[in-house]
């Protein structure tokens, strides 16, 4: 169906790229960052919100879907979009991090996953084949095939045999895949070696994907790690396919990332501090609870332009946030989906004009971050 | 300045008044039913979605704000209008009635109350002065008198005592307020007795305020004895005067009180309620969490065009409170606050035209209350 990547424009200085990926929902800008909605929302916002803070496509979690409400009743529903009311794009991952990371007791076979439910302990089966079906059913545009995630650190041997059962099981979820409106994107393994990244690229390479994602980093490695491997990583996949990083999202992430040739990121790090109350302003990242704050009547951001910023004041946000009052997390949620979304939005912009890296060292210097 | 209450209208067959009160954010229609924003926020939604949804006039608790943040910081930040980003009129309680019901070890004296607060033990001491001083900083546009409100039941000695103090102490707060931008409300107590309302009435109505409130009612008695009241403290009232009973309703209250000639309500229940996931529909109260609901992809009232009606299914909604999402608690606060606003719309709509009593009988039949 109408999946396109189209590439606008290459950095000359950097690896970034500025492109749109078509899908049935619409078109997505890339570089882009994608705000992740867990249960069929993203937490305390409505979909007015995200539309007004910038969000262009949003990211749903297939394990948590599956387990609660259940696919077949969004299914019914009419799926995904329809059951949370949002008409523009959705990516659903593929559940396998989910089921590695929070269920109980897995036990992996080549044929798929046990686990125990981590909240009521019920026991579930999931192959390639039955992720996918839950993913058809929810009907994102973009879906993931089933990976395993490994650990870090995590043996060298475990992660080469674990790539290539991830490699077996993307071929089943291809052939298990039969939407033709929505995209099934392969996952690159390989831990943080190079030549299993090299080797898993390959062989998902091989099975023809509209997309790629890069699995299995910010698991709790070194941030340094992390880019050592995005140094080499993007530059084995396709010019001609959108690549995805997945799990990240701090400002300095998303810059290191862009550079590097990354085109898609998502994370719940923006919301999820966001309900402990830190905000991400032009100067660097503070906590509204301080003290410091309690009289302070000007924006969260003094550079910001949002429905926040142009509203409310910092002490007003710090007495809702230490009230445990609910306008509180929405009001800091959505100054840093916005925050996130125009930082993109000016990233891509720097691209078009060729001053990525001069963007970075002005953004690096009054957030407070070391290039 | 510019207080000024004008009788539209009166109905022929019940004692409902049809008006509106001027402030200095706005005219107030009456009857009408104030959303409680106790800690400057009507919980979980934003001033736009107020007002958006009809409410016209929002109620805060000095009590709260005295203790955090403090009406100084209040003060300081511009009022609370400022503060909270909310432009129509407001309204503040006087404190009286959370002191006596929520701080610890209160002593009440001549003076005023000394209390500990219920959050961090720490010592206060109010008086009439001291609540008239918190309310001016506050600078809602209407205040309240500090009244003692006594428990129900209470014996009819103390309540006397009680209400005789409390006129000295309306007096007091009267000669202690020097805001002209602000009405300042006297409240007629005197429990369930008929010659004690008459007396406080008589009292307060004395000292000339440019209105009454009935407190001391919905304080734990049964529905039958408020209504017998309600029977016959009204008519103690000023017909030129708004008429405000306090702490009060439910759908069944809202309209019992205006055909008794009530002009103005607050209360919690329509937002505490949805917070637990129940709401108002045309047909009654639903629980939304109750398992009837899960593939129920319907409008939560089939006769609401609320934006919550017209955009999500009570599948979803039930999915979200389920999850304890917050989206789902905004969904259900609005439509609960946008049914009992519309409710009163459609009251002052059915005095206009002469027909409440069959309004409230064909809301009754379908509601499932008994006339």
């Amino acid at each position: 169906m109408s999946f396109e990547y189209t590439l606008h424009k290459e950095s000359n200085n950097t690896k970034a790229r500025l492109g749109e990926f078509s899908t049935p929902h619409g078109v997505i800008e890339t570089p882009i960052f994608m705000p992740v909605g867990t249960q069929a929302t993203v937490k305390t916002m409505t979909p007015e919100e995200l539309e007004e803070l910038g969000a262009q496509i949003i990211l749903s979690n297939t394990y948590h879907l599956y387990l609660r409400p259940g696919h077949e009743l969004i299914a019914e529903a009419g799926g995904l979009h329809e059951f949370m009311n949002w008409d523009r794009p959705i990516l659903t991952d593929s559940g396998g991090f989910q089921v590695f990371s929070l269920a109980d007791m897995r036990d992996i076979s080549e044929e798929g996953v046990e686990f125990q439910s981590h909240l009521d302990g019920s026991k579930h089966f999931i192959t390639p084949e039955k992720a996918t079906e839950i993913q058809m059913d929810l009907g994102a545009d973009i879906i993931m095939s089933f990976d395993e995630c490994p650990p870090y650190p995590a043996e060298k041997d475990y992660v080469k045999e674990s790539l290539e059962r991830t490699t077996r099981w993307a071929k089943r979820c291809k052939e298990a895949h039969t939407r033709d409106d929505q995209a099934l994107f392969g996952i690159i393994q390989g831990g943080m070696h190079r030549d299993l990244r090299e080797q898993s690229a390959k062989e998902i390479i091989d099975l023809d994907f509209p997309g790629y994602a890069l699995g299995g980093l910010s698991v709790g490695e070194a941030n340094e790690l992390m880019y050592e491997v995005l140094d080499y990583a993007p530059d084995l996949l396709p010019k001609n396919k959108p690549r995805y990083l997945m799990g990240v999202g701090t400002p300095q992430d998303l810059f290191e990332g862009v550079i590097r040739g990354i085109d898609m990121f998502d994370c719940v790090f923006p919301t999820r501090i966001a309900r402990n109350g830190a905000v991400f302003t032009s100067q660097g990242r503070i906590t509204i609870r301080n003290a410091t704050y309690k009289r302070q009547f000007t924006k969260l951001d003094p550079e910001c332009d949002c429905y926040v910023c142009n509203n409310y004041t910092r002490a007003y946000i710090r007495h809702l946030i230490k009230r445990n009052e609910v306008l509180g997390i929405r009001l800091t949620t959505y100054h840093n989906l916005y925050f996130l979304c125009s930082l993109m939005t000016k990233i891509r912009e720097a691209i078009s004009k060729g001053r990525l890296l001069e963007y970075q060292e002005e953004f690096y210097k009054k957030y407070g971050l070391d290039l």
